[in-house]
């Protein structure tokens, strides 16, 4: 299909620039040293492509993507960065054989990883972001819980999400410095082989942690290319002019194509007034008519593509390829 | 099944606030006085309520939206009230003998209608929000053109967003007054019976149209909340506590399960601090544990609703029915 055929909005990936973020990554960090985030672009067919490139252990954020991952024979090791209160459907997952091991950072959540069926954990440690995470002082004795109660510790992880963000190189790397001092702190109490953190803003200077839990990478938004990183856009909210005023044009995107939490998305030859619902008004700097397409740069790729049913993968004007994005909901 | 036992993030609607916003409206604006818009709610089951009390017309916001309520016998009256380009699933569903008809604000969206077998239309015309609709110069002239392609011309709408969610009620009655002018002086060159306009914020104040595209008003909002209206809120995301901290607890909704361009959402015990992904860090103002459930209430609603497969009805703590969110897409 010729790329001009897509019904709009349509979630399109540019193949030669996912190649190129998948190349230069898997290079900085080959194999292992990666575990890629799927939360960012929740498709299995994209996951089966960083495996392809050698990165055989994933990130996941929900139970939806570990069953997904699992059913889709990319289960060799899979870890839910999260926690959970309910673990039945990962224990369901271990059944079936793939290896699944779950954040925990609360007496509760250990227990409802024992009670789930759940074998491994990481001790999920506060290392700078409010968010989930224990206190590193008391990580030894979370851990020191869960082996009492049969389960298997592989190690830590700490999210350096208050740094990831941060235009200025040196402020990143030394709030990256900061955090993972505290993560390798609560290492030493806990052991254990696995040392994760890290995200697409840190995967250069977070030489602490031993594996890195990015996923923005692959496929970019115009908040990580604020940055100084080498990954180039990769995903675009294709859209169609609809209607044309003296002083600005509408197309077919909006709030419900993509995700506005970092602010309003971008436009090659124009500036974003508003998004409505199903609308993007956009005043162009050359004019534009009825039917052309627009290309739509999203300011946070994760919320953009969970309103998607599938992304398409074009070269050259064609549609190569069209990925069911399976992994969305809980 | 008793609501404690839903699987979070969960949306669910209050059955009793459902049903008085639902009365309230049919008691203020009955039958065809209101063409409920249900790219609020993407549901054909709720959709079904609204037919129940006594609104047979349907506004609509994508294709998808037609074909859907379309497909459940929903389709006596349907307004696409949005320009497409590519008409030709319209077509499709006219010739299913729904009736369908689409907004025009341009020589490209007529001739769309008429390619795409769609038979009628109305002049969509700029009342002063800086998206779709010709000016209202251009609507005879437009309505001329679609009456000798062979079109249908039943009236013309108008949509006062930028009034609707004015919180000071003489200011959103002035704007909405000037708007209605200018759809008035529209209609006068165009004919036909339909005056189409209006939204939740000015449903009680819009006695110029001669219908009302009321689409919020059935499960409310924090942003219309703040408004003077006689609504109740209906619809929350039922959360879980997963991590507690000192300052904080986490809970598993974030920015995938609520729409952002309005804000954070709300809850009643406590101040939200941040959405990421998957979680909302809150400051609760008193004491909670893991597992506790917390009622999240969306700043707005419909992107938060399009991100959710299903919506739960519940009454006195029992999940009572349970609704696919079925015209979610394009």
């Amino acid at each position: 299909m010729h790329s001009s055929e897509l019904q709009t909005p349509a979630l399109v990936v540019d193949a030669a620039a996912l190649d190129y973020n998948l190349t230069t990554m898997a290079a900085a960090l080959p194999g292992a040293r990666l575990r890629p985030h799927v939360k960012a672009h929740k498709t299995t067919a994209l996951a089966a492509r960083q495996a392809a490139h050698g990165h055989l252990g994933f990130t996941c954020a929900t139970v939806r993507e570990v069953e997904g991952l699992a059913a889709a024979g990319l289960g060799a090791d899979l870890l839910l960065a999260n926690e959970v209160v309910d673990a039945r459907r990962l224990g369901a997952v271990v059944a079936t054989g793939s290896r699944v091991t779950v954040a925990v950072d609360s007496d509760e959540t250990v227990d409802a990883a024992v009670a789930g069926g759940v074998r491994e954990v990481v001790i999920d440690v506060n290392v700078g972001l409010p968010r989930c995470g224990c206190d590193p002082s008391d990580a030894g004795r979370l851990a020191d819980l869960a082996r009492r109660k049969g389960l298997g510790v592989r190690g830590v992880m700490g999210y350096e999400g208050h740094a990831v963000g941060l235009p200025e190189h040196d402020v990143r790397q030394q709030l990256c410095a900061q955090a993972m001092e505290l993560l390798l702190t609560a290492h030493r109490d806990v052991g254990g082989d696995v040392i994760s953190a890290g995200g697409t803003g840190t995967y250069d200077m977070n030489t602490w942690a031993n594996e890195i839990q990015a996923g923005s990478y692959a496929l970019m938004d115009t908040a990580y290319a604020k940055l100084d990183l080498p990954f180039v856009q990769a995903l675009f909210v294709w859209s169609t002019v609809i209607s044309v005023s003296p002083a600005f044009a509408v197309a077919d995107c909006g709030l419900k194509s993509l995700g506005m939490d970092h602010g309003n998305p971008s436009v090659a030859n124009g500036s974003v007034w508003f998004c409505s619902d199903e609308h993007t008004t956009i005043g162009f700097e050359t004019p534009v008519q009825v039917g052309d397409r627009v290309k739509v740069v999203p300011a946070h790729i994760d919320p953009t593509i969970a309103y998607h049913e599938r992304m398409h993968l074009v070269s050259a004007e064609r549609v190569i390829e069209t990925w069911p994005v399976d992994l969305r909901g809980w």
